[in-house]
């Protein structure tokens, strides 16, 4: 087992073979990360929240999913979550235009400009961020279709665990985000571990 | 303006210059589309539902959302509905390996071949197709997370009408789907109306 330490507002990445896993630890507690993955022989395969959201019939991730391609094809599996268990696929990742937007200025770091870094480590561009998997962001919709950014509520160390169903090259995100106040106490380190 | 139907199972596509409308047409009731849109000038940019719902903080299209492309720049407004208001942009388009998965074979039509076969007429191919915008599609989020896909409740006639807020080339298709019933006496014909 591998553990490397994801400072806060920076990428973390992994070429895993079918059947390892990786945990994804919330070192602080209160803290999101973005997560991709993309089949390693072919990039433009890649875990698609809206495919995953279809077959699955349900939109709030979960310990037992089985998070799929946009070609359908089965990617990761979530296996093991010892958080309370609030994660989201709905939100976009944070990007430069987005803190612009947020009056951040252009040189605040950004989950997507952190998957481009990672992305790059293997050889390949991503110019735009697919939707991802937002590990313990706690993002609910409303009865009436409203989207709420509610504050993360994992605990110091709580970790979730996804197993890859495909050779891939995954990526996290320590989301950098400060601010929209979804982070408390953040935005703080994570851990990321890969197991055989 | 100019009226185009759109025959059951098939597409539909336009390259519009910014400040024109098009208006969807259910002309028997009960039947969906599927809708994107590219900007004209660099069609990997294009409209990006998960940014649109980040930047609305909703999460069902409605009559006064302007959708967002990737690069979070407006690139259509939602300015009438005659419907009674339900569309989705959480449902992942029809595609040929999902009808191959429902047991219906591999010639079954779907909305992502129209979508590919509108942009090949515009000169461009695209792989994979982008979450859709699913006009008149009645699909819903449970307070528990479930995505019910629920029967269209359009009538004869009800129109969904958008402003283009750039130059951009827009694809209709008019849902196939005939194995999972949200479409009650669909798969029909729909309509195009585009107006300067």
């Amino acid at each position: 087992m591998t553990r490397t330490e994801i400072p806060a507002r920076t990428g973390w990445s992994a070429a895993l073979k079918e059947g390892q896993t990786f945990s994804v630890i919330d070192v602080e507690g209160g803290q999101a990360a973005d997560l991709w993955a993309f089949n390693s022989e072919d990039v433009e395969e890649f875990l698609s929240a809206h495919h995953t959201r279809t077959m699955n019939s349900e939109v709030y991730p979960r310990k037992g999913w089985t998070f799929y391609t946009n070609e359908r094809r089965p990617i990761l599996e979530f296996v093991e979550d010892t958080s309370p268990g609030r994660h989201d696929c709905l939100a976009a990742a944070c990007d430069k235009v987005r803190y612009e937007l947020l009056g951040a200025g252009s040189d605040h770091g950004s989950c997507e400009e952190n998957l481009q870094a990672e992305t790059g480590k293997h050889g390949f561009e991503v110019r735009h961020a697919p939707q991802p998997i937002n590990v313990f962001a706690n993002f609910r919709v409303t009865p009436e279709g409203g989207f709420e950014l509610l504050e993360c509520v994992t605990k110091p160390g709580d970790a979730a665990t996804f197993k890859a169903l495909m050779d891939c090259v995954v990526v996290l995100s320590a989301c950098p985000q400060d601010i929209i106040p979804f982070q408390p106490g953040g935005p703080t380190s994570m851990a990321a571990e890969v197991s055989d």
